[in-house]
This record gives structure tokens, C-alpha cells and sequence, in this order.
């Protein structure tokens, strides 16, 4: 998880996971009877049962839920059978810790060779927070890959409470924006994200969003949603509300102008800049693994599971 | 200027100009007898009278024009013999339009050649606004060269009334921070940069400031400071008790930390890095010419000074 949850939740030792966790290729990863409890009968239907066990979402508000189906099923339709099914095990699609306090669900599915798309990622966290709250994160992901330069595609809702919620809604670009201004121009400028954002953050109950990672600060667009919403009063109803009728309709939008202007754009990458695209997006990759996945994930889920996530990622990078 | 002032002005046509100014190179600028009209005797003379007429700061509050004149000094106490004259011709050096609504004074020393120094630039802008107000601006970056690839710095103060401050404080980094994790960490992480953008934040009066200009955005660092201070109440004296007990040591702090690390830190850039740095710093400079000098400059001074100033930078640039 590249959002540091220290601002949100005072805690000495914030949970963390990520949108830009690093993408288990489900075609590498072998399912063992040892690692899944309920064998599923195929590779199908171990996607099936892992995907409606993503949707579930069961932990947070009718229309946060709508909007996280809204949009994996947007993507789904439009992609079709660009995606391949997920493949990995059932105990990582779904983590669950020894006392019951934290609960995790992982999507992920590898585009097709032939298809712009790396993987998309989709991932809910809950967890019961020392103070008796509880943290809802629910993210969704897209990774493009090499065929292109254009940028990838990332949600985050993290709610440590009914009437608090940071939204993290952005394009990452996948080029040095300074570099190349061109790609300013044409997927940010052009675009009129900025419009998307400004809409959002005129909202009342709305303030901008500073992550502690500095990381993550680099790693979006200039345009990156990053707000933290507010409704100190009438429930969780507001929140609600805001949800529905304000974060929905923007994301919907911004996944909207990233299937048609990004995966479907017919951009494609240079030959001569390849390397330079392959060795920033490694590094990414990379690093969201540090940081997802360096000190909160053994703490809340133990280090068995751990072990087992990290060896699917090791298979996957050969680290 | 890389800073827009819609956001602040709101008006039609805001007037522009910046720290990220175009280099004029001193030693290449020759003076005419035509272009300066009160000629002085000698190099230094031009510099001297060019310099005492900057640090005027006429129509500034005592505190803005103390950590100004503070900042200049600091740097040249610093640098000293590393620095160039300033040899602009007196009429570049300080512009006014016919109608006496807008002035100018550019104060630009280019390093010596074994200095790590390509130039630093101090400016400041007085105009009126349409709506009978003053606004004033007031900067000073660095640049360094390619013996180097540590971060510039830049400093800028945009002043609409008296009781309102936006205030840029950064080390713009001269790399790709994702693709560089090992510079981030260096310079932003290590450095403890944010530190200081959070104590200023902290004050009531501070909210963040966004600029319009998504290149402006992308070029800054994850730590740079951009807030606005609004003192709604008991006039101009709460706006100069901020700039004088908040801002002045925070700006001073960060131009410590930028001679100690980045001017003066002994860091060199490698050699198989520095076609890239090359092309990265040239492209800022010119992204920032067509954005300084693109429309407003013609509308605050006219056609014939903007010539005379266009003229230095086609010099320097060959273009």
C-alpha cells in the first residue's frame, strides 16, 4: 500500500495495503492442495469463487460497494476476454488473520498477451483498528504494459470511519511528465481531469488529501484526486450520499477517459523508449512491493500468510 | 512565470512572471549604448546600480523585503567569487511600461565556470490590477549545471493585498523522483523537507495553494511548499508577523539546507547521466520561457520592451 495511514489513524502501527500491490500473474501461480481449503473443481471456477467473494464487499456502505462493483464490472465488460481468469489460490484471494480482526480480498487478473493491459488489481482490506473502529480500504488497479506508454489506472477509498473517507482517484503517468510535455499535454491537460478534481474539491465537507509517502506524492499526476471527506454530522447517511452522487460519477468518468484515451487509445509505445518504460515501470512495481508489504501485511496477517503472498511474488519477480 | 494567477486574481488576464524566469546569461548580454540610458562607467558599475535598484523592493511590507534581501545576501555571502556581475543592460535589469501601472527588476548572476552554479535569478514585479489593487511579486531561484545533479531552488512570493500571500518554496528535483528513489531519499526523505512544509501548514491563517499550471505542479517536489495565508482581520501587521516569524526562517532554513547539500554538497553528477540531464534542464528552461514570456509579458510592458528582452533570451538560447 503506497498510502501511509499514519495521517488517518494515529496508531503507531498502521495496517496497509494497496492498489499498487504488485501483481501476482495468475498464470504462474500454481494452485496446491495444500494451499486451498475448498479445491475448486477448475481454474474457472476458482476465478468464480474468488471474484464473487471480492464483491461481497462486506464491510462498508451500500454505495461504496455499488461503486467498487460499478467499476470492476465496467472494466470487465470492456476488456472481455482480454483479462484472464484469477488464478490464485483461494487462502490468498481471501486472507483472513487467527483472531478474526483482519480480513483481506485480492483480485487480480493478467491481461492477455495480445491485450495493453499488465493486470488489473482489485483488493478490499477490514480491520479492527485499538481503538475499537474499524478500517475499510477497497481499491482497484489497472497496469498497462509495454505495448504502450499510456498511463495506468488507480482507485483508493480508505474509510477509518462512517463520516471520514480519503478517496485516491488518479491516472499514474508512466513517463517523466518534466521530459516528456507532451504526454502532459495530451493525458492530463488535454483530458480536463483538472475539472474532475475541482468538482470534487469545491464539496463543503471536502479537503485536500496530503499522503505522508513521498513516494506516492512522485508517483501521481499532477491532476491525482486526493481529498479526505468530512461529514461530521447526521450519520453515516451524508457520507452516503457523497459517495453516490459526487465520488461515483467522477470515477466513473476517469475510468471512463482511461479505457477509451489509455487501454483502447491505440497509443503505442516507441520501440527506442521500451527500455526506459520497462526500467520505470519495474521500479514501481518494485517499490509499491517495499512498501506494501515490508512491515504491516506480517503484522496483521501473521507470518505464515506472509510467507505464502511473498512467494507468490517472488514467483512472479524471480527475487 | 510558472505560476498562474487565476486562482488569485480572477481576473481576465493575469499578469506573469517568475523565479523559473530564462537564464540570462550576464557575460553573454553586451550592453549597447542605445539600450541603457543612463550608461554606467563600468561592468561592475552596471552591476552595482542594477543591484541596489533590485533590492529596493519598493512596494513591498518591511518584513517581505528583510527575507528578501536576507535570501540574496545569503546566497552571494555564500557563493561569492563563484558569482558573475550582473551585466543586463540597466533597462532589462529594471522595465517599466509607459503608463507607470507596471514595473519590473531582474537581477541575474550567472556561476563561473568551475562553480556548480548555472545562474540564480532574482525578480520582482509591481502592477496594478483592475480592480485598484496592487500586486506584487517577488523570487529568487538557482540553477545549478551539469557538474552536478542536485536539486535547484526557488523561492517566490505572490502578494494580491495585504492581508493575502501565496508563498512557493521548493528544491525542484532535476531527476525522474520515481524512476531516481535513491534521489528522492536523498534529498526529500533525508533532508526532512517536510518537516518544515508541515509547520508552516499547521498555522490557521495557511491554507494549501494549487496552482493552475499542471507543468508548474509536475516540476516541483513531493516536499514543496505551495500555501496561501490569508489574515482577514487588523490589516497588513498580521500578514508581516507571518512572513517574519514563520516564513522568513522556514525560507531560510530551506536555502541553508539547498548551499549545503546541493550547491555546496559536493555531489557530482555522472558522467553517463549527464545527457539527460542536459536535455531535462533545457527543457524546463524553455517550457518556462514559453510560459513566462507566451502573453503577459507583451501586455504589462509592450511590444518593444518585450523585443528587448525576447532579443537577450534568443542570445542565450540561439534561437
Amino acid at each position: 500500500m503506497a498510502v501511509s495511514f499514519c495521517h488517518i489513524l494515529r496508531f503507531p502501527s498502521p495496517p496497509k495495503t494497496s492498489l499498487f500491490s504488485p501483481p501476482f500473474k495468475s498464470s504462474r501461480i500454481k494452485l496446491s492442495a495444500a494451499s486451498s481449503p475448498s479445491q475448486p473443481s477448475s481454474e474457472m471456477d476458482l476465478h468464480n469463487q474468488g471474484r464473487a467473494k471480492f464483491l461481497e464487499f462486506p464491510f462498508v456502505s451500500v454505495p461504496h460497494r455499488a461503486l467498487m462493483v460499478n467499476l470492476l464490472s465496467t472494466v470487465e465488460n470492456r476488456l472481455g476476454l482480454q483479462l484472464l481468469p484469477c488464478t490464485l489460490p483461494l487462502d490468498v484471494q481471501h486472507c483472513q488473520n487467527e483472531s478474526g480482526t483482519a480480513q483481506a480480498s485480492l483480485h487480480i487478473r493478467s491481461g492477455q498477451q495480445s491485450s495493453t493491459v499488465d493486470f488489473i488489481l482489485g483488493s478490499w482490506l477490514h480491520c479492527k483498528l485499538p481503538t475499537g473502529a474499524a478500517l475499510n480500504i477497497t481499491s482497484l488497479s489497472a497496469y498497462l504494459n509495454l505495448s504502450t506508454d499510456a498511463p495506468n489506472f488507480v482507485i483508493e477509498l480508505i474509510q477509518s470511519s462512517p463520516t471520514s473517507l480519503v478517496l485516491i482517484l488518479d491516472l499514474p503517468p508512466r513517463k517523466d511528465l518534466v521530459l516528456y510535455p507532451d504526454y502532459l499535454q495530451t493525458f492530463y491537460e488535454d483530458s480536463q481531469l483538472e475539472t474532475r478534481r475541482q468538482m470534487l474539491q469545491k464539496l463543503p465537507e471536502v479537503q485536500p488529501y496530503v499522503t505522508s509517502s513521498l513516494y506516492l506524492r512522485s508517483l501521481l499526476s499532477p491532476t491525482a484526486i486526493m481529498i479526505r471527506v468530512e461529514t461530521e454530522e447526521g450519520g453515516a447517511g451524508p457520507m452516503e450520499e457523497i459517495v453516490k452522487n459526487h465520488v461515483e460519477p467522477v470515477a466513473v468518468e476517469v475510468l471512463g477517459l482511461w479505457l477509451d484515451h489509455c487501454a483502447c487509445g491505440g497509443r503505442e509505445a516507441r520501440e527506442e523508449e521500451k527500455a526506459y518504460l520497462k526500467k520505470r515501470d519495474e521500479l514501481v512495481k518494485k517499490k509499491t512491493i517495499e512498501i506494501d508489504l515490508g512491515s504491516n501485511f506480517p503484522r496483521l496477517f501473521g507470518p505464515e500468510l506472509t510467507d505464502k503472498v511473498m512467494g507468490a511474488i517472488r514467483d512472479v519477480y524471480n527475487v
